[in-house]
């Protein structure tokens, strides 16, 4: 059991949640919480070790859970200490630590999603449980996102990092030029509405963030300028709610 | 310039920035920020007083603002006590204080949105911001929802409240029962695939909490029981993002 906050254990642990900095070094992150660490046990993904408190043993969730993944090795944290590293309100009282998943290769063809400079942790969460919903089969992240690993993302994913590749700090340029297929850029002065827009086939559609949209050097290469159509007047949607409408239309448009 | 902590109208601000009973009670909020100002403005909404610190009146924004409102009360405000007052990590120093819009009679037509016990002020802001770039008519707010006028869904709706109509504390049954056109349920089961869904019309679009759903009763009401169609194995979409989908397909299937 882990008491002192000098632990070296410990110490790595409240640098994770706290400083991108640590997670990119040390290519690790921590999973907060049962419904996260229960995502990661479904996919098959491997966590280097659990931490619990005393009390959560007494939670049969946690129990059920434990039971479930008697291989992977176990640490008990004190509370106070848990309530440190815990990005929850109300922690659970389990977190995992675990390495990030290699990054892959970018895709040049299939169904994939790239995220321009979008840094809200909430929105970036919540675009890949759109899209991991809505089919996509890789996600990119430009340099300017927010840290798709960090503890605040893995919490509004929550869990659909366990299901969909993703691709942090891509240099999007270059990879949206390699990318076989038509890039549906969405604009607020995008020639094409989004309705009126063929979106079958090998797709990459690429959002901005709220404040700077598409970056030109990004737009010029799109084969596709959306414009979502909005009622006059409206300054724009939230980028999460704008995601979900253009790759759901692609799901409309491609369902069988 | 209010300097002390012990100022009623300090107080009676401090209340409002962080007591729903306090909004209640005096049916007053506060527009944190020259941005939610600008909307109010722009809309011809009444403004009851600005509170400005010294710093903000260097701001070439916040000045215009002022110039364009002389008609409205000004104090100013230490920056000390504006910090304790605000919602935003870094505050501009303008903030309005307004009486909350009267709330009108439920429609029993047209196009309106119904939320159901959704509790997370960031994504009823984001779905207010949805409605009126759909053409939402009046937004409908069960009492378990978050509060509408509290400076955090002001933030995330960023000026929609001055755009919609908003009904919050609903009797969601009985105003259902008044709606004469469609009514559609968004259900993780629903029996009618939303692409497959009519939604013309006059039409009530029923959202619930990620967690429970529509309550009972209401599902029990509608006459379109809708269902996203999502990659098998996905727990559900964030609501927001739902709304979004739903709100879309509706302006997708009405538009010109």
């Amino acid at each position: 059991m882990i008491h002192s906050a000098q632990n070296p254990v410990y110490k790595h642990l409240l640098k994770l949640a706290t400083h991108r900095r640590e997670r990119l070094k040390t290519h690790q992150t921590l999973l907060d919480g049962a419904h996260l660490l229960q995502s990661w046990l479904a996919a098959g993904l491997p966590i280097e070790c659990i931490y619990i408190t005393e009390d959560a043993l007494a939670n049969p969730e946690i129990t059920a859970l434990l039971d479930a993944a008697t291989a992977i090795p176990r640490t008990l944290l004190s509370a106070d200490l848990f309530r440190t590293v815990s990005e929850l309100p109300s922690p659970t009282g389990i977190l995992a630590l675990i390495d990030i998943p290699d990054q892959g290769i970018p895709l040049k063809s299939g169904f994939c999603l790239a995220l321009d400079g979008i840094q809200d942790p909430g929105n970036v969460g919540s675009i890949l449980r759109t899209a991991v919903a809505a089919g996509v089969e890789q996600v990119w992240l430009s340099p300017g996102c927010a840290d798709v690993w960090s503890p605040k993302v893995l919490r509004a994913g929550m869990g659909a990092h366990a299901s969909v590749q993703i691709i942090e700090r891509i240099p999007l340029e270059d990879a949206c030029q390699c990318f076989a297929g038509n890039i549906a850029a969405t604009m607020l002065d995008g020639a094409s509405d989004l309705y009126d827009t063929d979106l079958h086939g090998d797709l990459l559609l690429v959002m901005g963030s709220e404040g700077s949209g598409v970056s030109t050097a990004i737009a010029s290469q799109a084969t596709r300028r959306i414009r979502i159509p909005m009622v006059p007047g409206i300054e724009s949607l939230n980028v999460a709610a704008a995601t979900a409408i253009c790759l759901f239309e692609r799901v409309r448009q491609t369902r069988s």
